[in-house]
């Protein structure tokens, strides 16, 4: 599949060849010239995955609850996406954790297709539109699409904005909540799932974060449950399953779902718009001239004011010719 | 000062008014249109703040170790500045801790200019440039920027970047250093504070987290230090103040500051091209109308196109116009 077009590509897409999957999702990551078209082609079979968001600070055991969840979910013989954001490190040269467990209890499984993902530089957020890889895996055919955090920052938020069902996974542990609370995931989970429960503390913990939960309003109705789980031997995760079912139907029966895929689609038609419009204005010119101007001690405030007034010409020029050329 | 027109406020600055710095600061929090402008004005009283980044994971203690070097930083009599991020809940609505302590302490020195600024919900990073809030305090005359982040993800990049010297701050508990390189701390440190460090475990944890760092690659010769510390009565805070003046002696004498200065720069101008772009394409029109169109089922990755298609026809128009005026 080498030298495949974009015609190939759809068509193979279509046909539900792994590796056209595959593909596409490098294409996203690269952020290929054709993104917008490919995925413009394959956007009316998206709809009919529920995406899952598993979120929550790092060693919450986040990847063995995904791992749970899948076995569960392909009980009932739908193909199962899962991606995982992997958080390589330029100075550990690799993944950290987790990936070699995954591969051995589910990556066997042809009903499941799992994708790593980069983050761009740990903290920096996702490096790809985890919204347009899931459209893919939706429009490929899959009904439920897992999406596991790294656990840090902003790549959560990301997260919660791209899923229709938001799992918290947090470990009872003193303090745990607060710190969850003022690292904001308290607001973005529609479900909290409090994992390892086997643990000391976990009674107290579990009172302490329904407490807390009891403070925040109410998302039409839904109040964000709490869901203890041991997922290393798989306990609590059948009620799991049930509960995210259940927001799935409340999210359907109050038409909130309709509402967060229109605010989704227009977070990601903002970011979609302004990536090309970065990739525009920082050609290699115009980086090279900015990096010149700078070195020789330009005020950053200046420069700026002097690079959008000469886009703006720049764009003018382009479109004057284009008329010239049209007439 | 509720009317002052930007010339009587740049008087004031330069007249080193407090009530001129809070202003100027909140107009760059606000984005107001003279911004640019104003911050281009005071550019070349800047360079001579340095700039410290106080990071690391929640519950680390950072605000105590950010109070405990205000006080001795203020014993040589410089003016010194405090940015804190403070993550401001929508459903707690107000600061979750620390605050009242340190304004019983820090607060009341005339010497001392502490600023708190919001995060853009919690995750998403922060919402004010941290940079040009530096470069404010700078222009006035603080001779040290404290930048004391909420200690979750996005913020702690933003933060490491905007800074001369960054200070990663953890606590001795199992594993806390494996997660802290899992989150992407490890690579943005310049000096590592072992804080509370009289609790137990803090020899083992401090073996750790030298031995995590001894693989890290030098930066220019420079091995990141940790530094002990217990913040709460004010050991090691000598020795910290020691080696931050040797991580700034270390960035000099090599003409690594001049080259981080230079990116911070560059930085700086691409975010600042890219919010005046996002500010003009996002116009009210333009942002009702790609609702609507979404809101009707389209695909937003059509929209996408189309809109910047159009914005570029606008740009023509407006360019095309504005040359008319002026023959």
């Amino acid at each position: 599949m080498k030298q495949l077009d974009d015609k190939s590509l759809l068509e193979a897409f279509r046909n539900c060849e792994r590796r056209a999957l595959a593909r596409m999702l490098t294409r996203v990551e690269n952020k290929h010239p054709s993104v917008l078209e490919l995925l413009d082609s394959v956007y009316d079979r998206t709809g009919d995955a529920w995406r899952i968001g598993v979120t929550g600070p790092p060693g919450a055991g986040k990847s063995t609850l995904v791992n749970r969840l899948v076995i569960r979910y392909r009980a009932s013989d739908d193909l199962i996406g899962v991606v995982a954001f992997d958080p390589t490190s330029p100075f550990t040269g690799g993944a950290l954790l987790g990936d070699r467990v995954r591969m051995e209890t589910i990556g066997r499984d042809p009903g499941v297709f799992i994708r790593s993902m980069a983050t761009r530089g740990h903290l920096g957020g996702l490096a790809v539109g985890v919204d347009e890889a899931c459209d893919l895996f939706d429009a490929f055919g899959h009904r439920k699409v897992l999406v596991e955090t790294v656990g840090v920052g902003q790549s959560e938020l990301e997260v919660a904005n791209a899923t229709d069902t938001t799992l918290v996974v947090l470990v009872p542990q003193s303090g745990d909540s607060i710190q969850a609370m003022k690292a904001g995931l308290m607001e973005i989970g529609d479900i909290f799932v409090l994992n390892m429960c086997d643990r000391d503390g976990a009674d107290e913990a579990y009172r302490e974060l329904v407490s807390i939960l009891s403070i925040r309003e109410l998302d039409h109705g839904w109040r964000p449950p709490v869901i203890r789980t041991v997922a290393r031997d798989g306990g609590g995760v059948e009620k799991l399953v049930e509960t995210i079912a259940a927001h799935r139907e409340h999210l359907v029966g109050t038409g909130m779902l309709e509402q967060r895929r229109r605010n989704r689609s227009a977070a990601k038609t903002k970011r979609l718009v302004e990536d090309v419009l970065s990739r525009r204005i920082w050609n290699a010119a115009r980086r090279a001239k900015t990096m010149n101007r700078i070195a020789s001690g330009g005020s950053p405030y200046q420069i700026s004011q002097e690079l959008i007034d000469e886009f703006y010409e720049e764009i003018h020029r382009e479109q004057a010719h284009a008329e010239t050329e049209r007439t």
